[in-house]
């Protein structure tokens, strides 16, 4: 299968071009009987979107959803949810340079090499636009996950650049335009980002996203684990260079006396496991983390090279996230919702009979 | 899907329990007309085979596999490929501890409370023996590459505990039991072991992978972007906790005009993007680095539950290896041969139209 | 996965209900630089628009198509094509019987029981009209065979109640509302839909597709057989009852020696096998046939229940076709131009090594 | 994903060659918990098994399967289970002729058009040899659907040749050779098969399948309709060129007022749909039938072609099935089962939710 469908039971399809006439999306497999509306959705798209304050890009994209199909009568029906958002911030561009010309960590050269045509308005599919839907298609997952099962799912900036932030408070991460939860660093970080954006340079993130609420048993060994999904989603946002579970990196100069997370009857002493056990799902909070590139426009002239492999110079202009990591924190959340969503479908269907009962280790103890 | 298979176009479904009669897989889409003899597949298990020097597992699995389907008077027929290994190394244990109790880090649990029921025996189907038919089949694509596309793919011994590793001379990778590529630190490592072995702990271990000479246009924007697919086949591999291309995470910290790597007519000028640009491989050397954890079978006693909940101590016997992430080299290399693999045939199924002529930016300046 | 995305490699994800907002679809995996307008996706689409004469269903759908995305400076990009039809005729109606009652022979019952809610707005998902994107599909897919392959895909009318049809002169087909290529039948088909329409009943028909010139190598054993996957695809168009390939049910009664189709140098010398041998085309042309049941929404009243179980009588008000294996000519032939198009991508993925050539038989007698 | 596995959320793949080593096959998503020995495969494979009687293939094949995985002290685990049949009667042929030579009406010239190599002894992967695995997976679904759900699924001879037969009585079908429920055709069948193989030619048959007490809702609206399902699955079986669900074929002349089977409180008054509405099934019986061709392998000469094109005449020695129709009951068998159980699981994924309870419409009335 070509590679615009996320999921196996909870299918996501996307498609839609930057500077298209709309970007939509088909979410197959979702339980009836949910009550789901528009609005619903336009929330965790408001969290995404840019313009919100100076520190991300200064485009305008109302990015309104339109739910056209698979809800009835205020309720999901089982039969395929169809979204779409028309593109209106469509005004006529100078696109000669970039038309012609690769631009350095863009996929520019490798559309143009694989398909032997491109799409250059605006990054045409390669555009970070595209995650618009995975964040309404998620929004659709996280709200049948939080009202049936339970599960927070709730991302924050971890690090900027050198700055390094603590997952301090995560009520006040959607109070700040940095999706940060350490109150403490917030005048640090508009510095940086302001220093930055005059410097008309771009700087790197890392995110975490945490997953609360999870039960027991979803992740489907040996290939479909559920940490393997996890990066597999999350790996397919736009600029990210690593994921991490639990540990993560951390866990290559660690001992197993101090790595393994002992057990006791009141739960798991610790979490450096990141919430699985063998591809599974333990019941501990899930904690993946991401790294994210700068972004590569930026307003620094960069060598490259042009469709006949002359060499050449070329300069991005337009509006451009400084830190693309800023708004990535929606849709990191999004993905790791369509990984839970799609699991949980999948755990059920094989395991229904499996009479689940009270899990014999309590999650009380994180 | 259920999810033993990986792959789309070039699959590989895998079965088989740590202790039951046999290991076994069924590799589907290989190409026609191509040399495969039982020797090929042999050679890669060797290099994953315990039991070769005192630093891994001292349990001897002699791994034979056979061919059992899809191969015609010496090649390929374009049939399904079906392989072999009977476990004979299955003499009666005394398993009453670990029938019982959950070994902390271990699937014991979430196997358990996911089914209702586990194989316990030498970890059922958790156990690592499963990569056996990764290795196995990773031999057949990566033949594949090497002959048709003259693809290399070459892992070894990044990082081991708090002991950094060079990339030094890829040469030496197989002629010492680290897989490591840096001469210089061999002896170290045969101490860090012997010490770490004598205290009956493990250690964690990070190991990178070259793939050089993959064709540019694999990969399928936007999910299955040639490195979600990569990360989706190294976190599957047990043990690993996180996966990185290029320059990971620590493009968190990198400013945008850095990172992006810059193209001349003589090719891209530095690698920081690890080989791909928008999702597709662009050409030049892929490079992906794993965190694998220490592994959590080790003779220093863990508190943990028994099946009713109930406060208990467990000491892991039997013969393990001291740190698992040596032996995962070869496992890596077999999951990147298996992706890159499955993208160039889903490649050349969308794009055989596309004349390919020479690629515009030259490979030679990686 | 959930049950509306068509295909491996050329897929079809459709949305939409009867009388919602829109009907859509997601085209992923069309090979790039095929030239590729809305007017050209039309062309099909108005063949199955009802209205075009006094023998199908009255209602008004102008159905006209948009292209959202994937098509750049009039050719296809090789990213996902988003198609949309806007509902229009979407006046106020009273739904009242039919929201409480199950209507005989419809799916009223059954989305009700699997579901717990169902759209009984026009059949809701259920209806036929979903059957416009199959449409809308096929027509990239049979564009794509046609220009590069030279495939030409043409269905006719073979049986309408007890009138048999032969294939006399396939030209004429679509020049009569029956999509009839018997003309000497057309006086005799005109006086039964009109003695049929009279009476408020309705009739099933058999319709054959023929596909010549598709390639040799088309179908993937052994479950994937194009004759398998062309019995999926036609069964799954509303109201298909049986599918049969050549000679079909006939070959019950016939004798070894008499359905095999002898070779001889310049070619097959008969076609009872329909174009396949072993799940794979063999170059001759491709017939397969399907049986469409009467359509059940007619004026003569029906035995039913509600839906608290209680009997009732039910009459279907409204416009409907009095054969619905009229308009099914078009959709048949999408959902064959749908296969062989996966199937050609399929075939060259795994197969392009091997040197085509002039196949050894030629396809000169089919 | 290429062509050997059947099935998305319980998957069968199956590999070997008609004399190869071994056929095997992986069933994967089998719900944990349910007794399962290799005497419950057998006694299905027994079935199928030729030489029981003069009328079939004389060959001796033990096809003794073994289970390699998957099965624990006696119950599934909820991991994939690997079946083995190892080969036995693998005597050294003279293939010279067919080695060279495209039998008509075998898959030769298709398979070595499509790979370029083709196995030739016996028909390698194309022979019905294959369907062993069918229906040692099959034994496994039915196994479950039998248990669980109360669901039987009994086959039977609906013709063969010009002799047709009722489903008079279902509990005979075992005990006589033809998979026959007519008592009183016996004696014509056996005088008709004595007088085939004395000709050396063969015949076609029908075989209907019946699955009683399969629950409401099982199947996917819009492509993977239950009946689309079947018919993929039934069509994949070797020698079938037709399948019908319900009436089938018998629709095309059927009225709408004649063919919807209406409803009373007690029950549907009838099943002309053949047990579902919408692609879903509606808890009536559901019964399918398909057409299976002569088997071509017959000891009259035939007219073909060598591979460098010449002219040429075959006759097919060797011990073959005068009827294939004959022994294609218990595979058809298998697919219905292998189909209902996918779609239970597929059902229960997104629909769990919905509270079941007692269908409206009772089943007691079929």
């Amino acid at each position: 299968m070509p590679g615009n469908t996320f999921g196996r039971m909870f299918t996501v399809t996307t498609f839609g071009e930057s500077h298209g006439l709309a970007l939509g999306c088909v979410v197959d497999g979702c339980p009836p009987g949910m009550a789901l509306s528009e609005d619903d959705i336009q929330a965790d798209l408001e969290r995404r979107r840019p313009g919100k304050s100076r520190h991300t890009t200064q485009r305008r994209e109302p990015d309104k959803v339109k739910i056209l199909s698979g809800v009835f009568e205020g309720l999901t029906t089982g039969t395929p949810i169809g979204l779409l958002i028309e593109n209106t911030d469509q005004r006529s561009h100078d696109y000669g340079d970039i038309k012609d010309k690769f631009r350095p960590g863009h996929a520019d050269y490798t559309y143009h090499q694989k398909y032997g045509i491109r799409d250059y308005r605006g990054g045409g599919r390669s555009s970070a636009r595209e995650t618009t839907m995975r964040v309404a298609a998620g929004a659709i997952a996280r709200k049948y996950l939080a009202e049936r099962l339970g599960v927070r799912i709730q991302g924050y900036l971890a690090q900027l650049g050198p700055i390094q932030l603590a997952a301090e408070n995560l009520d006040i991460v959607d109070e700040n335009p940095f999706f940060c939860a350490d109150a403490g660093k917030l005048a640090e970080l508009e510095a940086y980002m302001d220093e930055l954006r005059a410097a008309g340079d771009s700087i790197g993130a890392k995110i975490s996203i945490l997953a609360q609420g999870a039960p027991v048993g979803l992740g489907e060994p040996v290939f479909d684990k559920l940490e393997a999904d996890l990066a597999h989603g999350l790996m397919s946002i736009n600029a990210v260079k690593g994921v991490e579970l639990g540990a993560g990196f951390a866990a290559v100069s660690q001992k197993g006396s101090q790595h393994r997370d002992e057990i006791s009857p009141d739960g798991f002493k610790k979490n450096d496991a990141g919430g699985t056990l063998g591809g599974i799902s333990s019941g501990q909070d899930i904690l993946a983390s991401i790294a994210l590139k700068p972004t590569s426009s930026i307003s620094v002239a960069g060598q490259t090279v042009d469709k006949k492999g002359q060499a050449s110079e070329i300069v991005t202009k337009g509006r451009h996230d400084p830190c693309v990591g800023l708004r990535a924190t929606p849709i990191a959340e999004a993905m790791v919702a369509l990984v839970l969503m799609d699991h949980y479908l999948r755990h059920r269907a094989q395991n229904a009979d499996v009479v689940a009962g009270t899990p014999i280790i309590p999650a009380s103890i994180r």
